[in-house]
Formats: structure tokens, sequence, C-alpha cells
């Protein structure tokens, strides 16, 4: 019995998420599939962190058991010719051995999340499903200000998605930057653990200060709030990337 | 009767290049639909430069006139929304009014693409048709010092397409700049006009080199030679943006 840990790359569009459902393509299911016709073992493959359906990862991680040894180069390369003739819109950036007692999901010490919006009057065809398209002038430096208020430990109740699954609504943001990237604004999200739809509605909520709607002081009331219905919408899937996961 | 200009962006992917053909989607047919569809007239729109299939644009130049003026705003807006009920992969991104003598070909002083290069084991689902997917090491020092052979004015005779309509193959290359951008080497490549196919055969060249297929000084002779079958193989179209027209 061998465990390995991949590092994963999925364009979320057409996918119901990373999670195997009834009805759907997911980037587990892929996986499992893929892993399934090198090995011929049934395995379930475990993330670092399930992503909603549109959602996109740049660098997941995932790990599962197989019953003997195998070369790392040649699986890699068995998984994407898999993955390929399936046509999955989803490849296996990198695979190594781990200890048995590693996990995807619980030896995380931080996950990285970065979310684009294109920020210019057309929409763009080259970056269609790949961004959130706002086409009205957003201020960036008061976003920055706003954000601010949501670095270190908080009650985030009012960032968490209905049907949340977390014991505590405590979470400690530890990063939050926001870089004007040409006509793209980037935010980049880190912390050990989020609350569900917890990166969509903050920069759901910032996109609304950067627009005008809230001043960037407004954070303070709508956290201590604790009220989902205080802070602002939830950002599309879209532009939404799973981009780094720590141990 | 009144002249207007506009810079357009698209996805090459799915197009037979910029210009009309008897069969396939192109650019210009989208665009001129597109007008048909808000001012009745049938107009011919002029790029800057015509583009091949799979060759994108991020600031392709083009002009046309209409028998009446109008509002910018607005049609930019009625091109959009025509493209979009077309589900054309082309975007219009500015439109201005210029004299009637303006020319998007012939006014054109300086052409820009990009060249992009995906160098990286693992495929990418999330670059798909966005870039060459090179999966060995290129040494892109290497490939600078190539490149400085290009700069300036030359006979590019070795690195014309088959088919290519110029008068002269003298042309002067201003930029061939080469960044590492993570995973991505760019090319930025910039000159009043060029030969078929030019950047794509300077960007297969400069790949053998960057591979150890051949020397940096190797460029010399090459060039010197005159003939295509010294240089390398033409980069596919995928990698290729047009990006900037300058009046």
């Amino acid at each position: 019995m061998a465990r390995y840990k991949i590092v994963v790359e999925y364009d979320g569009t057409t996918l119901v998420g990373w999670q195997k459902q009834e009805i759907g393509d997911s980037a587990q299911g892929f996986l499992e599939q893929a892993l399934f016709g090198f090995t011929h073992q049934k395995n379930n493959i475990f993330a670092a962190g399930r992503t909603d359906a549109g959602v996109h990862a740049l660098g997941q991680v995932a790990h599962f058991d197989v019953e003997t040894k195998m070369d790392l180069y040649h699986m890699c390369e068995a998984f994407n010719a898999h993955l390929r003739d399936m046509k999955a819109p989803v490849s296996v950036l990198t695979i190594e051995e781990v200890c048995p007692d590693f996990h995807a999901r619980f030896s995380a010490v931080k996950r990285a999340y970065l979310y684009r919006i294109l920020n210019r009057r057309a929409r763009s065809v080259l970056l269609e499903n790949r961004v959130w398209h706002v086409n009205y002038k957003l201020d960036v430096e008061k976003m920055r200000q706003a954000a601010i208020h949501l670095l270190g430990h908080h009650d985030f109740s009012a960032f968490r998605g209905a049907g949340c699954q977390a014991l505590s609504p405590l979470k400690t943001l530890d990063k939050l930057d926001i870089v004007q990237q040409g006509e793209e604004i980037h935010f980049i999200v880190e912390a050990k653990s989020f609350l569900y739809h917890q990166v969509r509605n903050m920069v759901g909520t910032l996109k609304m200060v950067g627009d005008g709607h809230l001043k960037p002081e407004d954070i303070v009331a709508i956290l201590e709030s604790r009220k989902r219905e205080e802070a602002g919408v939830t950002a599309p899937a879209s532009g939404l990337y799973l981009s780094k996961i720590e141990y």
C-alpha cells in the first residue's frame, strides 16, 4: 500500500464541482475514473477542499492509496493520458509519495484562493468563464481599506453561505491582498480554512465598496452583525480559483 | 458619411481568421454582420492586419464608414449586443470617430504581437487554445541571446511564410523581448509591419534555441541564408495574439 499526493488543475466551467454527484461531471469523478483506468482498482480520491460548480483550481491537492508502489513519472503521464481521452477539463500537475498519515484535507495548514474581476466596459471573449466581468469602474483603494477590517480572527457568520457545515463561524483570515493587474483586479486570499462561500461573499461585499454602495468602514458593522443579509452579494463562481494548499 | 475606428478582441480558436472566407466564421464576417444589424447598411470593415485561423487579438484595429453619424457609446453597445446574440467570439473594446483619410491598415505605424509559450510538464486545461504548450524546459537566456540578432533592419526571407504577398522581404524589427511570467514565456514583438508568418517562424526558431537544437549565434547564418528551410518550425497559431496597433 502506498499513498500519493497530487496537485490538480481544473476548469470548473462544465463541472458540478470537485465532488462526485449523482448527475454531472466532477473533478473527483474524472480523477477516480482515470486512476481506475491504469490501476484497475476502485479507489477514492480525497481533496483538500471541495469547490463549487464553476469554480476553478490552479493547485487543488488530493490524496489516494494504491496497493502497489508505482513510478511517479509514469503515474502522472497515465493520469493525464486517461484524462485527455475522457476530454476531462482536469490535469494532474505533480505527484509525490507521502506518508500514510498524510491527509489532503486534515493535514492542510493554509489554503489560498485567487479571485479575478475583469474591470472594463466591454466583455472579454478571451476570458469568458475565467473572471467576474464588472463593467463599471471599481475603486481599488477603497476596497483595500475595507479589506483590512476582514483580516485576523473574526466570527465570519455574515460571510457564511447557507448549508455551511463548519462547526464554528470563527476563522482567521491571514491575507486579503487586492492587486490591479492591467484591466483585472486580483484578490489574493489566504487562511487555514474558510466557511462555505466565504471568499465569494467577501469579494461580493468588497465589490460593493468598490462601486460606492458601501463605505470601507461599513465592513466593521457587517462583520459585527454576524448576519448574512447585512453583507453583499455572492461573487460568481467563474472568477474563483483554488490556487494553493500548504502542508 | 463618417468613419469610425474600432479596437477589437477575439478568440481565434474557432475562426478561419480575421478575413471573410467562403466557408467558416471570421472576425470580419461577424463584425460586418453586427454592423448591418444596427445600421442596415452593407459596409466593409478593414483591419490593420489579417490574422490566421486560431490566432487571437487583444487589440486588432479596424475601420468602416457609415452614412450618418452615430453616438459612440450606443454604437459600441449595439456592436456587442449583436455579437453576443450571434455567439461570436468577438468583442468591440472601444470606438472613436476618425478623419476620412484614416486607414486601419495603411495608417498604422507599429504593430505589436504577444506570443505565449506555456513551459511546464503538464498540459493546462485552463489555457487550452491560449498558449503553445512546450513540455520540456526551455533556456530563456539563450533565447534572449538569439533574439538580439533578429533586431533591426534585415532581409527576413528565412522567416517568411509561403504565400506572403509583401513586395519586399526587408523589414525592421523594433522589439523582441522575452519575459518569463511564472510558468509562461512571453515574446513581445514590435515592428511597423511583418512578413506572413514572420512572428510564428521567429518564435518557432527561438524555441529551437531554447531546447538546444540551435545555438544563439546560429540565428545569424539562418538570417543570412534567406532560406525558409534553414529556420525552425512555425509556432502554432494558438499562442499568438495581435496585441496593439499604433497610429
